[in-house]
């Protein structure tokens, strides 16, 4: 077979897994009582409305990649079944982290549409129930991200297991969560005390990039995949060098995107980082660069976080563009692209691992697909 | 040996395998960014101060009940190491339930200590950070509890591999989970939905005590513990029976204490569940047994959920304590517990299944521990 013939989608593949899987648990769910069944389905179509799927995608190029028998999986439909539900899986986590994420930012929407707590606030006002509808919406929206997670769980261990369970696997999968979880706290906590420095505020904001998102997106998926293919140790190393630079910049591109992104592409509204105050590299470093222009840092600071009109946030974005800090950003996420590339060649390279070509092209799509996006 | 030296107590190994994992994950934690570790810390002193560890107990007894080689594990510490993971992880599900359920319902303590969120909330007020310390405890606490649950399916895989993984604990994990939560939701919606009738609302405080602390109190780690044995079914079936039963009393007895247990005793406020206003079965068959009383009735409704005084929580008491309330639910809890017993002698009876008369002495022991203490 012509390495050309290697063209897996597997996007589709996972999603089927995924829908058959929810569907099951929702039987479980309206068993124990039949009026769960809405918040159960609010928690389904969350899942399957949303996102690019780069996480199944990453974990399947990941095995993918690390498998010396990548040919016989050539088609999509093909992939072992372990490795869809694994790569399923991502997803569950992925809208846990979502949920719990707004419910502590205060977030109204998500993807373009209401978050997961404004929804169930929807449901609870409609309905008249009593108690405090705002309150109740970040409950149950915070049971069902429990929910996400705890299924995601048992998704991975299901489908790692068809795969004889490898404990690198394991290991990498306990990593991932831990890492993502840490990076919320820390991103939490750095938030609360402001205490530090500018220059420190940047450092501190690429720790939370890193683990928060940068881990579980691209790094952690493909360290997945690679271990339950049973990679030798030189394909995941390299796996995950690319894996760590593209998922750093997949994040910077979100800082980017998240002050000068286009609301109507996002979903997300216009200068949206600025609205939430969210401490990211791009706005850590346009406070330092403002520092030659105190006035304007306290003018940034001040606004950063609060309830703004339109006009203020168009002027708070022109204050960031003019800064070097775009600039510097787009430079990082060129090079950080050029080390994702030299890592693939690695792999390429039959010295260090063995990678199947289409694995690798696809890869570099995929790391395109991350870092040079508009929503 | 004679039966009787099976004397197995579960619980100090039990304890050394959670402080020895907890002490790992914190490791990784701190590697990740040392500013970390006083959260991570606040968690893991959480578990490790708390609670009666009966979830462990049940997991290691049902293991022990149906393992034909129960007298190999004579002596506590030669219990396998797979089967004290597995029982250490009921600890961290259980402290994701704690944290999370009094976030949602804004209790300020737990066990006699401040709850999880108000111990951070008064970090942030210490330490003056910026922003909100209430809404900034509420959101640490969330994550704290999701590193627990994440961390008890690692460690509960862990466990549960080192015993072949049998499919059937793997089911009885997942089921466990979902339970809980689905409980969980389900308070949360009835709570807040009382349009349903007194007798109506029985029913409902009946099916969110079986999901949301029975089954996961005796019935699953039971079954858990069971499952890993390898037990035939017959054995599964009349564990689950001796589980469900004594689950359901343990929780009734629960309703009880949280109108008059002794504050000195159970680390609760004196008729915490009348402050918290809490759905409970005892509550919900007393407003149906003041259906007689309009007047009271509507005085006790006005007044559940409120903010009381000492005064106030004293003539709440004795107008549930006036009903027939609190002696039909003690009926309940007696019927329950011979139908726990039944079932152990159905277990006893070779017939049926196979069992260590030793556990069977210990379930027994267990039960009463279960459904008749005061705190």
């Amino acid at each position: 077979m012509h390495p050309t013939e290697l063209s897996v989608d597997p996007t589709a593949a996972v999603e089927a897994v995924l829908t058959g899987e929810l569907a099951q648990l929702r039987a479980e769910v309206v068993t124990i009582d039949p009026r769960l069944a809405d918040d159960v389905d609010r928690l389904i179509g969350y899942i399957c409305a949303g996102g690019k799927r780069l996480r199944p995608q990453f974990l399947c190029w990941g095995f993918l990649a690390a498998n010396p028998d990548a040919e016989r999986f050539a088609g999509g439909p093909e992939l072992p079944l372990g490795v869809l539900k694994a790569a399923a899986s991502l997803e569950l986590i992925q809208a846990c982290a979502l949920i719990h994420d707004d419910i502590i930012d205060h977030s109204d929407t998500r993807r373009g549409q209401p978050s997961m707590h404004r929804r169930v606030q929807t449901v609870h006002s409609d309905q008249g129930w009593s108690g405090d509808a705002e309150h109740y919406g970040s409950s149950a929206a915070l049971l069902l991200g429990d929910l996400a997670l705890a299924w995601a769980d048992d998704l991975f261990v299901d489908g790692a297991r068809e795969l004889g369970l490898p404990t690198e696997a394991l290991l990498a999968w306990r990593s991932m969560r831990t890492e993502v979880l840490s990076g919320q706290l820390l991103d939490l906590r750095i938030s609360a005390d402001q205490s530090a420095d500018p220059d420190q505020a940047a450092d501190d904001a690429m720790v939370v990039n890193r683990y928060k998102t940068a881990a579980y997106t691209v790094e952690r998926p493909l360290h997945l995949g690679a271990a339950l293919a049973g990679a030798a140790a030189g394909t995941v190393d390299a796996l995950r060098e690319y894996g760590a630079a593209i998922g750093i910049g997949f994040q910077l591109r979100d800082d980017l995107l998240g002050v000068f992104g286009d609301p109507a592409v996002t979903g997300k509204p216009a200068g949206g980082d600025l609205i939430e105050g969210k401490r990211t590299v791009l706005l850590a470093m346009a406070r330092s660069a403002l520092q030659t222009h105190p006035e304007l840092l306290t003018e940034l600071d001040e606004h950063l976080g609060a309830d703004l009109e339109p006009a203020q946030v168009a002027r708070l974005t022109a204050m960031v563009a003019a800064t070097s800090a775009p600039a510097d950003i787009e430079a990082r996420i060129a090079a950080l692209f050029a080390i994702g590339m030299n890592a693939l060649t690695q792999l390429d390279d039959a010295g260090r691992a063995v990678v199947h070509p289409v694995a690798a092209d696809n890869l570099r799509r995929l790391a395109k697909a991350s870092v040079a996006r508009d929503r």
